[in-house]
């Protein structure tokens, strides 16, 4: 821009909060523009919790999940069985699968394979992964990565390390999304569902 | 959610988030854990200048804009033009007009006059509008109000307020955007356009 069109304190506010995903410039303007008008009673509890957030958050030693505990709240929880162990990429799908009634315990790859990205297998938390397959309490590992190629050959390295551990390794179903229209799907997802089809 | 799937530092950071305009409580989560991603190197400086931000800026007591000095920098800086006061309803429309090559100052009412909101002239900064309206410095004013009904109906509230003070009172061209096709504009544009046609 030709020239500071705001004071320097509001514009490193848009700067900084432009660059979070899902915001671009225009919104940022927007949501500083909200935060102003609010006022110091909305904007330093949330300058607050961002700073309590980047005090108290680190990563569990053990599943590589965000907590402010290590090891984190799932990983200590004794309700949650530590038999099933469920292998996904990121947090986020961490997150995404808490929304469903799994009592298993997690392990965070960080990533997935991909020979473009120049991302190997060091480069993941397989290492303790196979060390947790080793553990007499493990019994399963759901291999939850994305139905993407990376996140496919990434299960399939996995499978392939796992082999000769005696523990029992699954993934996910394919299907018909519930409240999905068939007529919508890709071709690839019906010919899986179909291919799976169970008795009513 | 039935029960708490993360730490409660980042669920009231997701929850403070999602409020602003333009996130959701899914991409709320996303820029959290981008956050968290980048860690405290990236947090800590958005918790201060928001911080920094709500700490000094406050509404400028001429015109209504939201700067860390009252009078704020547009009120006070000697090269914009005193004679000129564009008026708009929100700090945003400031933003997006300094934009232009606009070299005069501002006047921000703070909303439209809207029967349906209850919202009545004594709710805007009008008093104070017509107040510099008298001063001798000021010879024009351009009303650049959205083009909504509530918009023009305040415009055309202002100008009959402005009436008997001998002070120019102008709007905002309509007409066809710039790179905009014909084709998709709509009508009432296109015959605005056709009406304030000018020699080539």
């Amino acid at each position: 821009m030709p020239r500071p069109i705001v004071s320097p304190e509001i514009d490193g506010l848009i700067q900084q909060l432009a660059k979070l995903p899902g915001l671009g410039p225009r919104s940022a303007r927007r949501a500083v523009l909200h935060l102003l008008k609010k006022g110091p009673s909305v904007m330093e509890p949330l300058a607050r919790a961002l700073s309590e957030t980047a005090a108290t958050i680190r990563s569990c030693s053990i599943c590589g999940n965000l907590d402010s505990n290590d090891p984190c709240h799932i990983c200590t929880d004794p309700r949650r069985d530590p038999a099933i162990i469920c292998v996904v990429e990121d947090v986020s799908d961490l997150w995404a699968l808490e929304r469903t009634a799994f009592k298993g315990r997690y392990h965070i790859l960080g990533g997935v394979l991909s020979a473009l990205d120049g991302v190997g297998p060091e480069d993941l938390n397989i290492a303790s992964l196979i060390e947790r397959a080793g553990l007499p309490e493990t019994q399963e590992m759901i291999l939850a990565m994305n139905a993407t190629v990376d996140g496919q050959t990434t299960a399939h390295y996995i499978t392939d390390r796992l082999h000769n551990t005696g523990v029992k390794v699954t993934r996910l179903a394919h299907g018909v999304p519930v409240g999905g229209e068939l007529d919508y799907l890709d071709d690839g997802t019906l010919s899986a569902a179909m291919n799976a089809r169970l008795p009513f």
